[in-house]
Protein backbone atom coordinates (compact mmCIF):
# COMPACT_ATOMS: atom_id res chain seq x y z
CA UNK A 1 0.00 0.00 0.00
CA UNK A 2 1.14 3.18 -0.75
CA UNK A 3 0.27 6.66 1.11
CA UNK A 4 -0.42 10.06 -0.85
CA UNK A 5 -0.13 13.13 2.27
CA UNK A 6 -1.80 16.14 0.54
CA UNK A 7 -2.50 19.59 2.14
CA UNK A 8 -6.20 20.95 1.33
CA UNK A 9 -5.99 25.10 1.56
CA UNK A 10 -10.24 25.54 2.36
CA UNK A 11 -13.41 24.05 3.50
CA UNK A 12 -14.55 22.29 0.47
CA UNK A 13 -11.75 22.11 -2.44
CA UNK A 14 -11.34 19.54 -5.39
CA UNK A 15 -7.42 18.63 -5.22
CA UNK A 16 -6.55 17.24 -8.65
CA UNK A 17 -4.26 14.42 -7.62
CA UNK A 18 -3.58 12.74 -11.15
CA UNK A 19 0.16 13.54 -11.53
CA UNK A 20 0.88 11.90 -8.06
CA UNK A 21 -1.29 8.57 -8.80
CA UNK A 22 0.16 8.31 -11.96
CA UNK A 23 4.25 8.72 -10.62
CA UNK A 24 2.89 5.49 -8.34
CA UNK A 25 1.95 3.36 -10.55
CA UNK A 26 4.98 4.64 -13.08
CA UNK A 27 7.10 3.91 -9.90
CA UNK A 28 5.79 0.17 -8.72
CA UNK A 29 6.31 -1.04 -12.44
CA UNK A 30 2.52 -2.78 -12.38
CA UNK A 31 1.87 -3.47 -16.07
CA UNK A 32 -2.32 -4.50 -16.07
CA UNK A 33 -4.33 -4.70 -13.15
CA UNK A 34 -6.17 -2.20 -10.70
CA UNK A 35 -5.67 0.82 -8.93
CA UNK A 36 -7.93 1.76 -5.93
CA UNK A 37 -7.19 5.29 -4.32
CA UNK A 38 -8.68 5.42 -1.00
CA UNK A 39 -9.70 8.03 1.54
CA UNK A 40 -8.96 6.88 4.81
CA UNK A 41 -11.05 10.23 6.42
CA UNK A 42 -14.57 10.36 6.71
CA UNK A 43 -14.63 13.98 5.77
CA UNK A 44 -12.86 13.87 2.18
CA UNK A 45 -14.23 11.56 -0.77
CA UNK A 46 -12.31 10.77 -3.92
CA UNK A 47 -13.68 11.11 -7.54
CA UNK A 48 -12.75 11.21 -11.09
CA UNK A 49 -14.40 14.05 -12.91
CA UNK A 50 -13.63 17.29 -15.96
CA UNK A 51 -9.92 17.66 -15.48
CA UNK A 52 -9.87 21.16 -17.89
CA UNK A 53 -12.26 23.78 -17.05
CA UNK A 54 -12.27 25.26 -13.45
CA UNK A 55 -15.80 25.96 -13.54
CA UNK A 56 -17.20 22.52 -13.46
CA UNK A 57 -15.41 22.18 -10.21
CA UNK A 58 -16.69 25.41 -8.78
CA UNK A 59 -20.50 24.25 -10.18
CA UNK A 60 -20.20 20.64 -8.07
CA UNK A 61 -19.02 22.24 -4.78
CA UNK A 62 -21.10 24.85 -4.93
CA UNK A 63 -24.32 22.29 -5.73
CA UNK A 64 -23.44 20.23 -3.22
CA UNK A 65 -23.36 22.62 -0.54
CA UNK A 66 -26.88 23.52 -1.63
CA UNK A 67 -27.66 19.83 -1.25
CA UNK A 68 -26.41 19.20 1.90
CA UNK A 69 -26.00 22.56 3.38
CA UNK A 70 -24.26 22.93 6.98
CA UNK A 71 -26.92 23.32 9.76
CA UNK A 72 -27.71 23.62 13.27
CA UNK A 73 -30.38 21.01 12.94
CA UNK A 74 -27.96 18.06 12.58
CA UNK A 75 -27.64 15.95 15.49
CA UNK A 76 -23.66 15.48 15.62
CA UNK A 77 -21.74 18.46 17.44
CA UNK A 78 -18.49 19.10 15.48
CA UNK A 79 -20.88 21.30 12.40
CA UNK A 80 -19.51 18.49 10.05
CA UNK A 81 -22.42 16.21 9.02
CA UNK A 82 -22.69 17.94 5.75
CA UNK A 83 -18.90 16.62 5.08
CA UNK A 84 -19.56 13.25 6.16
CA UNK A 85 -22.65 12.92 4.14
CA UNK A 86 -21.22 14.10 0.95
CA UNK A 87 -18.47 11.72 1.56
CA UNK A 88 -21.32 8.85 1.22
CA UNK A 89 -22.66 10.59 -1.71
CA UNK A 90 -19.79 10.88 -3.83
CA UNK A 91 -17.87 7.97 -2.08
CA UNK A 92 -14.51 7.13 -0.30
CA UNK A 93 -12.82 5.60 -3.29
CA UNK A 94 -12.31 5.17 -6.62
CA UNK A 95 -10.83 2.15 -8.25
CA UNK A 96 -9.26 2.69 -11.76
CA UNK A 97 -7.75 0.09 -14.61
CA UNK A 98 -4.05 -0.03 -14.62
CA UNK A 99 -2.99 -1.01 -18.68
CA UNK A 100 0.30 -0.59 -20.20
CA UNK A 101 1.70 0.20 -16.71
CA UNK A 102 -0.47 3.59 -16.90
CA UNK A 103 -3.44 4.44 -14.96
CA UNK A 104 -6.15 4.83 -18.01
CA UNK A 105 -8.64 7.50 -17.62
CA UNK A 106 -10.50 9.38 -20.24
CA UNK A 107 -9.16 12.10 -22.17
CA UNK A 108 -11.19 14.91 -19.97
CA UNK A 109 -10.49 12.72 -16.57
CA UNK A 110 -8.38 13.74 -13.42
CA UNK A 111 -8.55 12.13 -10.26
CA UNK A 112 -9.54 14.47 -7.16
CA UNK A 113 -9.40 14.47 -3.33
CA UNK A 114 -12.95 16.13 -2.52
CA UNK A 115 -11.89 17.96 1.17
CA UNK A 116 -15.27 18.65 2.94
CA UNK A 117 -14.47 19.64 5.92
CA UNK A 118 -10.66 21.36 5.33
CA UNK A 119 -8.11 22.97 5.05
CA UNK A 120 -6.40 19.83 6.25
CA UNK A 121 -3.31 17.67 6.00
CA UNK A 122 -4.67 14.56 4.28
CA UNK A 123 -3.54 11.30 4.02
CA UNK A 124 -4.95 9.12 0.43
CA UNK A 125 -3.84 5.22 0.27
CA UNK A 126 -3.03 3.82 -3.33
CA UNK A 127 -3.62 -0.02 -3.83
CA UNK A 128 -2.45 -1.28 -6.35
CA UNK A 129 -3.31 -4.84 -7.70
CA UNK A 130 -1.44 -6.58 -10.75
CA UNK B 1 -17.18 -15.75 -2.72
CA UNK B 2 -18.06 -15.45 0.70
CA UNK B 3 -21.71 -14.43 2.01
CA UNK B 4 -22.69 -12.52 5.39
CA UNK B 5 -26.62 -12.20 6.42
CA UNK B 6 -26.97 -9.68 8.17
CA UNK B 7 -30.69 -8.93 9.84
CA UNK B 8 -32.08 -5.23 9.64
CA UNK B 9 -34.11 -3.79 11.95
CA UNK B 10 -36.08 -0.19 10.97
CA UNK B 11 -36.93 0.63 7.28
CA UNK B 12 -33.81 2.86 7.12
CA UNK B 13 -30.20 1.89 9.07
CA UNK B 14 -26.69 1.99 9.06
CA UNK B 15 -25.60 -1.19 10.39
CA UNK B 16 -21.60 -1.88 11.26
CA UNK B 17 -20.47 -4.75 9.48
CA UNK B 18 -16.97 -4.01 10.22
CA UNK B 19 -16.33 -7.12 12.45
CA UNK B 20 -17.73 -9.21 10.30
CA UNK B 21 -15.51 -7.93 7.03
CA UNK B 22 -12.31 -8.15 9.46
CA UNK B 23 -13.24 -11.97 10.48
CA UNK B 24 -13.47 -12.82 7.12
CA UNK B 25 -10.29 -11.58 5.77
CA UNK B 26 -8.65 -12.85 8.61
CA UNK B 27 -9.95 -16.33 8.44
CA UNK B 28 -9.15 -16.03 4.44
CA UNK B 29 -5.42 -15.28 5.14
CA UNK B 30 -5.21 -13.08 2.68
CA UNK B 31 -2.10 -10.18 3.32
CA UNK B 32 -2.19 -7.67 0.30
CA UNK B 33 -5.03 -7.41 -1.89
CA UNK B 34 -8.40 -5.82 -1.89
CA UNK B 35 -11.89 -6.48 -0.47
CA UNK B 36 -15.03 -5.78 -2.37
CA UNK B 37 -18.27 -5.62 -0.19
CA UNK B 38 -20.83 -6.07 -2.67
CA UNK B 39 -24.72 -5.85 -2.08
CA UNK B 40 -26.97 -7.93 -4.13
CA UNK B 41 -29.84 -5.84 -3.42
CA UNK B 42 -31.08 -2.92 -4.92
CA UNK B 43 -32.52 -1.04 -1.83
CA UNK B 44 -29.29 -1.94 0.38
CA UNK B 45 -26.30 0.37 -0.47
CA UNK B 46 -22.79 -0.22 1.54
CA UNK B 47 -20.92 2.99 2.32
CA UNK B 48 -17.79 3.79 4.56
CA UNK B 49 -18.32 6.58 7.41
CA UNK B 50 -17.92 7.37 11.00
CA UNK B 51 -17.62 4.36 13.73
CA UNK B 52 -18.32 6.62 16.83
CA UNK B 53 -20.74 9.25 17.36
CA UNK B 54 -24.11 7.61 16.33
CA UNK B 55 -25.54 11.30 15.21
CA UNK B 56 -23.72 11.01 12.43
CA UNK B 57 -25.45 7.65 11.56
CA UNK B 58 -28.39 9.72 11.98
CA UNK B 59 -27.80 12.87 10.28
CA UNK B 60 -27.01 10.56 7.22
CA UNK B 61 -30.07 9.00 6.91
CA UNK B 62 -32.41 11.96 8.17
CA UNK B 63 -30.64 13.86 5.33
CA UNK B 64 -31.13 10.87 2.78
CA UNK B 65 -35.02 10.95 3.39
CA UNK B 66 -35.09 14.56 2.67
CA UNK B 67 -33.81 14.47 -0.34
CA UNK B 68 -35.28 11.57 -1.63
CA UNK B 69 -38.30 11.45 0.26
CA UNK B 70 -41.15 8.43 -0.25
CA UNK B 71 -43.63 10.09 -2.65
CA UNK B 72 -46.51 8.88 -3.96
CA UNK B 73 -45.63 10.62 -7.31
CA UNK B 74 -42.91 8.15 -8.67
CA UNK B 75 -44.15 5.54 -10.99
CA UNK B 76 -42.79 2.38 -9.80
CA UNK B 77 -45.75 0.81 -7.58
CA UNK B 78 -43.84 -0.70 -4.53
CA UNK B 79 -43.54 2.51 -2.71
CA UNK B 80 -39.78 2.35 -2.63
CA UNK B 81 -38.38 4.27 -5.80
CA UNK B 82 -36.56 6.59 -2.78
CA UNK B 83 -34.88 3.15 -1.69
CA UNK B 84 -33.47 2.64 -5.24
CA UNK B 85 -32.38 6.33 -6.05
CA UNK B 86 -30.40 5.81 -2.73
CA UNK B 87 -28.81 2.97 -3.55
CA UNK B 88 -27.56 4.70 -6.89
CA UNK B 89 -26.29 7.94 -5.08
CA UNK B 90 -24.70 6.12 -2.04
CA UNK B 91 -23.83 2.68 -4.41
CA UNK B 92 -23.51 -1.19 -4.13
CA UNK B 93 -20.27 -1.54 -3.01
CA UNK B 94 -17.15 -0.33 -1.10
CA UNK B 95 -13.62 -1.79 -2.44
CA UNK B 96 -11.44 -1.92 0.41
CA UNK B 97 -7.64 -2.15 0.66
CA UNK B 98 -5.92 -5.23 2.35
CA UNK B 99 -2.51 -5.11 3.69
CA UNK B 100 -0.74 -7.18 6.64
CA UNK B 101 -3.24 -9.16 6.02
CA UNK B 102 -6.18 -6.53 7.48
CA UNK B 103 -8.68 -4.30 6.19
CA UNK B 104 -7.35 -0.61 6.20
CA UNK B 105 -9.02 2.09 8.13
CA UNK B 106 -8.80 4.58 8.85
CA UNK B 107 -8.74 6.01 12.77
CA UNK B 108 -12.87 7.00 12.61
CA UNK B 109 -14.01 4.80 9.86
CA UNK B 110 -16.38 1.72 10.29
CA UNK B 111 -18.18 -0.45 7.02
CA UNK B 112 -22.24 -0.17 6.93
CA UNK B 113 -24.57 -1.60 5.36
CA UNK B 114 -27.42 1.09 4.29
CA UNK B 115 -30.80 -0.55 4.59
CA UNK B 116 -33.14 1.36 2.58
CA UNK B 117 -36.46 -0.29 2.75
CA UNK B 118 -35.85 -2.74 5.49
CA UNK B 119 -36.56 -4.25 8.04
CA UNK B 120 -35.11 -7.05 6.42
CA UNK B 121 -32.27 -10.27 5.99
CA UNK B 122 -29.96 -9.24 3.82
CA UNK B 123 -27.27 -10.85 2.12
CA UNK B 124 -24.01 -9.57 1.85
CA UNK B 125 -20.79 -10.88 -0.66
CA UNK B 126 -17.09 -10.50 0.57
CA UNK B 127 -14.62 -10.99 -2.53
CA UNK B 128 -11.24 -10.99 -1.69
CA UNK B 129 -7.97 -10.29 -4.25
CA UNK B 130 -4.90 -11.48 -3.18
CA UNK C 1 -8.73 -4.46 -20.69
CA UNK C 2 -11.80 -4.76 -23.01
CA UNK C 3 -13.68 -1.76 -24.63
CA UNK C 4 -17.28 -1.46 -24.57
CA UNK C 5 -18.95 0.56 -27.66
CA UNK C 6 -22.40 1.74 -26.52
CA UNK C 7 -25.01 3.75 -28.36
CA UNK C 8 -27.59 5.96 -26.33
CA UNK C 9 -30.72 7.65 -27.21
CA UNK C 10 -31.74 10.60 -25.56
CA UNK C 11 -30.19 13.30 -22.60
CA UNK C 12 -30.62 10.83 -20.09
CA UNK C 13 -31.15 7.27 -20.10
CA UNK C 14 -30.04 4.33 -18.16
CA UNK C 15 -28.66 1.72 -20.91
CA UNK C 16 -28.57 -2.23 -19.59
CA UNK C 17 -24.87 -3.36 -20.03
CA UNK C 18 -25.30 -6.65 -18.25
CA UNK C 19 -25.34 -8.90 -21.39
CA UNK C 20 -22.14 -7.10 -22.66
CA UNK C 21 -20.32 -7.53 -19.51
CA UNK C 22 -21.26 -11.22 -19.31
CA UNK C 23 -20.18 -11.78 -22.77
CA UNK C 24 -16.92 -10.56 -21.87
CA UNK C 25 -16.65 -12.10 -18.85
CA UNK C 26 -17.75 -15.66 -20.22
CA UNK C 27 -15.13 -15.38 -23.16
CA UNK C 28 -12.20 -14.37 -20.83
CA UNK C 29 -12.72 -17.03 -19.05
CA UNK C 30 -11.92 -15.90 -15.86
CA UNK C 31 -13.29 -18.13 -12.87
CA UNK C 32 -12.69 -15.98 -9.61
CA UNK C 33 -12.15 -12.32 -9.01
CA UNK C 34 -13.40 -8.95 -9.84
CA UNK C 35 -14.83 -7.09 -12.87
CA UNK C 36 -14.15 -2.74 -12.82
CA UNK C 37 -16.70 -1.47 -15.37
CA UNK C 38 -15.20 1.99 -15.44
CA UNK C 39 -16.51 5.04 -18.02
CA UNK C 40 -13.89 7.43 -19.59
CA UNK C 41 -16.36 10.15 -20.01
CA UNK C 42 -16.97 13.15 -17.15
CA UNK C 43 -21.23 13.13 -18.12
CA UNK C 44 -21.67 9.15 -18.40
CA UNK C 45 -21.35 6.86 -14.97
CA UNK C 46 -22.38 3.53 -14.54
CA UNK C 47 -24.71 2.10 -11.50
CA UNK C 48 -26.15 -1.14 -10.61
CA UNK C 49 -29.60 -1.23 -9.97
CA UNK C 50 -33.35 -2.80 -10.88
CA UNK C 51 -33.67 -4.95 -14.18
CA UNK C 52 -37.16 -5.42 -14.21
CA UNK C 53 -39.97 -2.49 -13.73
CA UNK C 54 -38.84 -0.07 -15.79
CA UNK C 55 -40.50 2.67 -13.99
CA UNK C 56 -37.45 2.27 -11.33
CA UNK C 57 -34.98 3.38 -14.29
CA UNK C 58 -37.82 6.43 -14.91
CA UNK C 59 -37.68 7.18 -11.25
CA UNK C 60 -34.31 7.45 -10.50
CA UNK C 61 -33.46 9.44 -13.71
CA UNK C 62 -36.68 12.06 -13.14
CA UNK C 63 -35.95 12.40 -9.32
CA UNK C 64 -31.90 12.85 -10.01
CA UNK C 65 -32.58 15.51 -12.74
CA UNK C 66 -34.81 17.46 -9.91
CA UNK C 67 -32.24 17.22 -7.59
CA UNK C 68 -29.72 18.70 -9.96
CA UNK C 69 -31.16 20.74 -12.67
CA UNK C 70 -29.81 22.30 -15.35
CA UNK C 71 -29.54 25.68 -14.95
CA UNK C 72 -28.07 29.22 -16.00
CA UNK C 73 -26.40 29.76 -12.62
CA UNK C 74 -23.81 27.36 -13.27
CA UNK C 75 -20.69 28.78 -14.24
CA UNK C 76 -19.43 25.98 -16.53
CA UNK C 77 -20.40 27.09 -19.98
CA UNK C 78 -21.32 23.67 -21.41
CA UNK C 79 -24.75 23.66 -20.02
CA UNK C 80 -24.26 20.22 -18.91
CA UNK C 81 -23.22 20.96 -15.28
CA UNK C 82 -25.81 18.68 -14.19
CA UNK C 83 -24.08 15.60 -15.86
CA UNK C 84 -20.80 16.32 -14.33
CA UNK C 85 -22.20 16.40 -10.54
CA UNK C 86 -24.57 13.65 -11.64
CA UNK C 87 -21.19 11.58 -12.26
CA UNK C 88 -20.07 12.55 -9.20
CA UNK C 89 -22.71 11.31 -7.02
CA UNK C 90 -23.54 8.31 -8.86
CA UNK C 91 -20.17 7.22 -9.71
CA UNK C 92 -18.18 6.51 -12.72
CA UNK C 93 -17.52 2.52 -11.96
CA UNK C 94 -18.57 0.03 -10.09
CA UNK C 95 -16.88 -3.47 -9.08
CA UNK C 96 -18.49 -6.46 -9.86
CA UNK C 97 -17.29 -10.11 -8.42
CA UNK C 98 -16.48 -12.76 -10.61
CA UNK C 99 -16.92 -16.32 -9.18
CA UNK C 100 -17.36 -19.53 -11.73
CA UNK C 101 -16.72 -17.84 -14.25
CA UNK C 102 -19.70 -15.65 -13.91
CA UNK C 103 -20.38 -12.10 -12.89
CA UNK C 104 -22.24 -12.23 -9.62
CA UNK C 105 -25.32 -10.07 -9.72
CA UNK C 106 -28.48 -10.50 -6.88
CA UNK C 107 -31.67 -11.39 -8.81
CA UNK C 108 -33.08 -8.13 -9.35
CA UNK C 109 -29.86 -6.66 -10.63
CA UNK C 110 -28.65 -5.41 -13.79
CA UNK C 111 -25.24 -2.95 -14.86
CA UNK C 112 -26.61 0.30 -16.27
CA UNK C 113 -24.78 2.76 -18.22
CA UNK C 114 -26.02 6.17 -16.71
CA UNK C 115 -26.11 8.44 -20.12
CA UNK C 116 -26.86 12.12 -18.61
CA UNK C 117 -25.35 14.05 -21.27
CA UNK C 118 -26.10 12.18 -24.32
CA UNK C 119 -27.28 10.98 -26.75
CA UNK C 120 -23.86 10.12 -27.82
CA UNK C 121 -21.85 6.81 -29.03
CA UNK C 122 -19.93 6.35 -25.63
CA UNK C 123 -16.82 4.03 -24.78
CA UNK C 124 -17.26 1.72 -21.20
CA UNK C 125 -13.98 0.03 -20.08
CA UNK C 126 -14.21 -3.63 -18.60
CA UNK C 127 -11.08 -4.83 -16.70
CA UNK C 128 -10.95 -8.64 -15.19
CA UNK C 129 -8.86 -9.18 -12.25
CA UNK C 130 -7.74 -13.06 -11.47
Amino acid sequence: MHELVIQTHRREELLDMTAMVQKIVGDAGVENGLAVIFSPHTTLAVTVNENTDQAVRHDILTHLASLVPQSPTFRHQENNSDSHIKVSLVGPSVTLIVSDGDIQLGTWQAIYACEFDGPRTRRVWVQLVG
